[in-house]
């Protein structure tokens, strides 16, 4: 491949970091503000960072493990020895991105506050900031990664293409399982103390939401932090890198036997993203807003950024697949586009499902009026309701990129690489979609440090919009999120299939030799089992995600019944609370439950692949990646919706705030809220992981299998 | 084919009705008790009947609709001509299982009530009668039905076996279809009512249930009669009819060549009916119990006579393979025992996570100490993670069907049709387990009757006893229920292939004549949209059917506060409410909301074929039943665990009856009524219909589509 091309990675690779220091200098540039709200930063930031250090030193010991194991199938020849350092160091970005957004998040949320205080455009401006260090560190990051490893597996190792591909499928396993931890860990952290906060605050003390004298309130504050920004940041940095990675596998396969074609079509999802990164650093520039806290004013203002990058990517992208691919390529450009329009499109469905702007949301409300039961049956069933549309989009994409990058049923390999391109597509601008969404945890740490702080009415008021559009930001992310996780799993899934092909040639297996893409019949016993345990995964994995939400909140809700009764003075507001032993409750109990949900995604797999044979981990592939879709939209919307009816009845519909009605839409909310942050957006990197994991296990699953 | 199996087969129908008649006639040999008692029965009963009516009547235009449209393929050649009139016969049959098992639930339940009063052993003698009658009209019209189609086409028309299996599945259509609308109107019908009353007389009116002054009382009897009694029949009707047809699809497909042997096949699965009808009424006669009202005594009595039945049949069922396949197909026999294990594996599952004598419910009721978020969640994930244990052992039972019975991967057939025999298998002994399942609502109808005339306090426990036992087969029977729509769903999909290769020939179409059980890859991009579609319909349909829930409650609930306020002296019980009224609203309301979920069933099924071509369909059938069997599994075990955790904890733990823990559980209880009672159970006929559906329309689907 010419050199330019990869010199052009590293170049949008180090724009996206350069920007991200250029935003970081401009955040730390804003005062923080007063004293107290000084005093409430740091507590935040003291407790997320002891919560990271403590979860990274769990996941270091995970990571320790892991490396020795996949360092003794290297040793045995069942991997390439580079597959253990580029799992480290797939974790290792990953959690630094995480860590890196947590740190500009925490740095962020008073400077945000006290800018409101000046005003609206002032703050969104400290806010959206603060997301763009954390959106360009993460596609900055991913990027920087894959063009090291594809400069030193190419040039200094000298592997051939399928080899290359091969190793850094690896770093996105160990990038995925770190943004696993991350995620669960951090998704039950923050839900623990927001449903502890506000079971014994809000529901038995009657104190509002973020008052200084509820000893959960720090901890809900740094849940936000650890889980919806360092969370959101390793879960995102995976979806980046795994798009880019398998597409760039399944060019090499859709090109076999062509050296100089395989390398070009590696090198488009990586200039693709480069030159994404370019758009968003654009589109940036042009997201501002005036001083009126209408939701649709400030959306506008976003939009404006987003659908900007989006145009530009969409622009760019032609003459990119058109040199680099060739002419006879040339309509793979309509894959990318493909993807690019399912990913706003699943977004605007979300919106539609979820926002209080529209009839679902609306209807949802007035189902207050016949109490919680009424809420809940309408909340799971507009969920389940929204997974139609989604499916039927990804459908469409699915069908567009395939077909017209020239796949067909019995030679899919070019279809299976326009799936791919479709993802890295819908992906391409994450730089800028990551920003408005992670901008929406700081406008919410921002409002609780003023109202801790006792700012005045408007500030709070500002930072509530500002808050408030975050929601939507956060459905339109949700929906890229899922979109490309899903795209992506396909992808993997022919990878896997790919890899099943090598290593069985190499260890003279002749049916997994044979195998390709046709093999896998869904009436082929094995295929169809591994379909079922696969659907049956993300339930379980939601199920013990849940309940453990629920055991870590319990926790939490003892300990601050505890302080309320035992603490004197504390509620006439003479005494301090101990926050601190707040967030170590938290910090504790979600450490304790991030491991098995983890740990079952990675043991399955490689259960599936002993017992059912390199057919079994297909169909489980495919039943993980069907069901998981649906249950991560399912869980996202639902969640989101209830949480969006509860707003609506607190702006003054139904009888407003403290009405029979509003204590209904509580209780969906309380529901809603593991659904949403916990649960729903893990499924989204449990399904990749399981690919993943799979890819790496080939080799030994291919040789050792009770049956097929 | 001897003349003698078919006369056996004649003979096992002959024997299921006539035993039918006998007990029915014991039944109605008991006294109905009280005038008051009498009338209250003759108002259920007349309220029942015009709602099967008017049911009945919507159903017949939807029949005489399709009857039209394949009447008109017919005459294109698209169909042969006995397929209208067999999807005909079949909605007939089982809308008269629906129908016979709902007038002997009317006329048995004031004999229960009356019963009852004399001692606990009489009450369980009628009620269990009385589901007697409902389990063996149901295994009599099922396998008469199929026995004189059987000899119609064989004798009368003389066609080849493929031809025969081919127009008895159009039937197996016709009483899915007729079964969807039973189970979807009649659990509408029921929960519409038992929510409506439950939110105003309950919760706002606070009198206590069955109380006579709530409007709502006899539509909530009602209900239990056309959801729980008429829905279950027609939905079980479809269950056995439709394994024991797609295993003789299968046999047929599984001997290709061999005309004999085909015949021979075919008549297995109906002679194991045969001889299942024969243990279940031995089974009968041990089912007896003395005076104490302990759950675990009753249970026993029940068990005793389902496991003899299992027994005696796991017996003779070795004779029955051994003599008609052939020494040489022994082995199948472990396939129809696998079956037979899976199914009460199944059932021991779902009553380790819904009773409350294990750790499960008892936990969610736990959960009820921090409000009624915390049970919701509690009860969510206790549904999902308790769908792994029957996915396990689903998948144990087809690997060992499949294997046993001489299947490969290359060379699947034998291994399909021993899937379909482990089907067969597990609903061989359907006429004693429907029987202890059926008694269920009539022992609930006895004492709302108790209770509305005022009986002696020990007689309500008496029938308190004998429901509470029946909620506990009623697990058992739902375990039996999935398991073998599972494996039915699977035979199903496997016939839809062979009908593919069939009308692909006839119709000169080169890649559907070529089609076969190894043409359906996963990585297909047509057959992987049509997964994801299909894993998404469980999703839509659930949420479309809980959704009609909630309306048609809401109905009924403005009708009754209405009353509640305009009838003046009701609440001092001086004035009658005007219960017919609330028996036509919810008439009304179920009915128009059962016409869009089966409508979806049934068009897109034939939208997916003309667009994504068979290929599509395929993938859609094996993502709904993969999906499908989570949800209902999921929907199910969650209401189930709902609902008894709320009765855990009115037997007085914590806080007992009215206290907060209390009201918390009956929000989780309400939540699951329609979970349980309407979504989950339509779910399993759901999936087998879209397969039939699939089936009916093959050669059109063959012959156009967009796609493929």
């Amino acid at each position: 491949m010419d050199i330019y091309l990869v010199i052009a990675i590293f170049v949008g690779a180090l724009l996206a970091l350069g920007f991200a220091v250029i935003m970081a200098k401009r955040v730390l540039g804003f005062d923080e503000g007063t004293d107290k709200m000084k005093k409430i930063s740091a507590s935040i930031r003291s407790g997320a960072n002891a919560y990271l250090k403590r979860q990274y030193t769990i996941v270091l010991i995970f990571f320790a493990v892991m490396f020795v194991i996949l360092g003794a199938m290297a040793i045995f020849g069942l991997l390439t020895p580079y597959v253990p350092f580029a799992f480290a160091t797939g974790g290792f970005f990953s959690g630094l991105s995480g860590f890196v957004g947590m740190k500009i998040a925490t740095a962020a949320n008073a400077r945000t506050a006290n800018a409101c205080r000046t005003g609206l455009n002032k703050g969104l401006r400290v806010a959206f900031s603060a997301g763009s260090v954390m959106g360009f560190t993460v596609v900055g990051l991913g990027l920087l990664d894959i063009s090291i490893w594809f400069t030193l597996l190419k040039y200094a190792f000298g592997l051939d293409p399928a080899g290359i591909t091969s190793a850094m499928l690896t770093f996105g396993m160990g990038a995925s399982s770190m943004a696993l931890f991350a995620r669960v860990g951090g998704g039950i952290f923050t839900k623990a103390a927001d449903v502890g906060a506000d079971l014994v605050g809000k529901v038995e003390a009657g104190i509002p939401e973020d008052d200084p004298r509820n000893p959960a309130v720090i901890a809900d504050n740094v849940g936000d932090n650890v889980g919806d920004v360092a969370g959101m940041g390793a879960d995102l940095y995976e979806s980046y890198v795994g798009s880019v990675i398998s597409c760039a596998a399944l060019g090499v396969a859709a090109f076999t036997g062509n050296g100089d074609m395989q390398f070009k079509a590696m090198a488009v999802p990586m200039i693709m993203a480069a030159l994404g990164i370019l758009c968003s650093i654009i589109g940036t520039f042009f997201v501002r807003t005036g001083e009126k806290t209408e939701q649709k004013l400030l959306l506008k203002a976003l939009s404006r950024g987003t659908n900007l990058a989006a145009i530009l990517i969409a622009v760019l992208a032609f003459p990119l697949i058109y040199f680099i691919l060739g002419a006879e390529n040339w309509k793979m450009y309509f894959a990318v586009l493909a993807g690019l329009l399912a990913g706003v499109l699943i977004g605007k469905a979300t919106e539609y499902f979820t926002s209080d702007t529209y009839k679902p949301t609306k209807n949802l409300a007035a189902k207050s009026e016949t109490g919680s039961a009424t809420i809940i049956i309408g909340g799971l069933g507009l969920g389940m309701l929204s997974t139609a549309i989604p499916i039927i989009i990804v459908g469409i994409a699915v069908l567009v990129a395939f077909f017209v990058s020239g796949g067909s049923i019995q030679s899919p390999n070019m279809g299976l690489y326009g799936i791919a391109l479709a993802a890295v597509g819908m992906l391409s601008t994450l730089g800028i979609t990551l920003a408005t969404d992670a901008y929406g945890p700081v406008a919410d740490n921002a409002g609780g440090i003023a109202e801790m702080s006792g700012l005045e009415h408007e500030v709070r008021e500002r930072t509530d919009a500002l808050d408030s559009l975050g929601n939507t930001t956060a459905a339109t992310g949700k929906g890229f999120a899922i979109g490309s996780a899903a795209l992506t799993a396909l992808a993997l899934i022919a990878s896997y299939i790919e890899k099943v092909k090598e290593v069985g040639a190499a260890a003279n297996v002749e049916a997994a030799a044979k195998a390709d893409f046709s093999s896998f019949s869904v009436m082929n016993p094995l295929v169809l089992i591994g379909l079922f345990i696969g659907a049956c995964l993300p339930f379980v994995f939601a199920a013990l995600t849940m309940d453990a939400v629920g055991r870590a909140a319990q926790s939490v809700v003892i300990e601050v019944r505890r302080q309320f009764k035992n603490i004197k003075g504390l509620m006439e507001g003479k005494a301090d609370p101990d926050y601190a032993k707040c967030v170590d409750m938290c910090s504790r109990s979600s450490l304790k439950e991030m491991i098995l949900p983890t740990v079952i995604a990675i043991v399955v797999p490689v259960v599936v692949g002993l017992v059912l044979g390199f057919y079994g981990v297909v169909g489980m592939l495919a039943g993980a990646t069907a069901s998981g879709f649906l249950m991560a939209i399912f869980m996202s919307n639902s969640g989101g919706a209830w949480d969006n009816a509860k707003k609506y009845i607190e702006a003054g519909n139904h009888g407003g705030k403290g009405s029979d009605q509003h204590k209904a839409a509580v209780v969906g909310d309380t529901v809603g809220d593991p659904f949403k942050d916990t649960s729903g957006p893990s499924i989204n990197i449990l399904i990749k992981l399981l690919s993943m994991v799979s890819i790496v296990f080939a080799a030994l699953v291919v040789q050792v299998h009770l049956f097929g």
